[in-house]
């Protein structure tokens, strides 16, 4: 199964694409969708086209996005609401079911704890993703949610298959 | 000139698409486009799929959508910005250049005044767009924006033709 995750932001939105095969994690690809300019319109076009494309050239079978609305800031939420509008919005459109997950949800299923730095996010994304070249912060912390729904559907498959068998005995 | 106004919601996004000849208004079509589910990611999908039939039913020239961002609440704030993310994409996707207007310009330009209630807004927008009627409250704001941006290109249009005939003088 190959698993989407994105890290949205108006000017650097993250992405990182893993293949999950039982407890066995590839990594595929990851990179930044970058946007500037005054017009917001043509910012968030522009960010439509590039995650599009993405998807199109590695056609992953799920996704998630980070969940995040802690902001004291009001028109950097806003700005953030609107780059994940965008991230939520384009991998709907290929067909895919969009998980969700708070921040420290991702760390916790990354690195054990849900209040581990940046650093450690990174090193341990490494370690589960061996000869990764991460693109960015950005890109790192997208790689890490695709970790995160890769379990989550792992376990939710277990689960699945928990029941199946119980149902069979 | 047909110009489309956008007010974006998560629950209810409201449109309206009026035309525009020299200072001559008229109503062309207004309505509401919904979404609910606990699903977000196919909730900004349902709206960009219904946003997407109004541009292509009434193919307006330009577009204008509200410049909404003060709001104590950062969670209603961010899912006010993952619709307007979608209100701005849609238009853009068009080729339509996006204008934006905070309220109280769009109160100014229809009522007069920046403060105006929105029981003053609607009877001037009843008042300037004869035999309309009105969806319901967000589709008069999105009425309200599409008559200021109709304002705005037209003081702009005018300003363009002034400088024009100065430039031959």
């Amino acid at each position: 199964m190959r698993v989407l995750g994105i890290d949205p932001g108006l000017r650097n939105l993250g992405w990182g694409v893993i293949d999950a095969e039982g407890s066995h994690l590839r990594h595929v690809a990851n990179g930044i969708c970058h946007s500037a300019g005054d017009d917001l319109a043509l910012r968030l076009l522009s960010l439509h086209r590039q995650l599009t494309a993405v998807l199109r050239d590695h056609a992953p079978d799920a996704a998630a996005v980070e969940q995040t609305f802690v902001n004291k800031d009001a028109v950097a939420t806003l700005k953030l609401g609107q780059a994940r509008g965008i991230a939520l919005l384009v991998p709907a459109q290929a067909g895919l079911l969009v998980g969700e997950y708070a921040p420290n949800a991702v760390k916790k299923a990354v690195v054990g704890v849900g209040h581990a730095d940046k650093v450690q996010v990174q090193h341990m994304v490494r370690l589960q993703l061996p000869g990764v070249v991460i693109a960015g912060a950005d890109a790192a912390d997208a790689l890490a949610i695709a970790i995160c729904h890769a379990h989550h559907l792992q376990s939710a498959g277990r689960l699945a298959a928990a029941v199946a068998r119980g149902a069979r005995q």
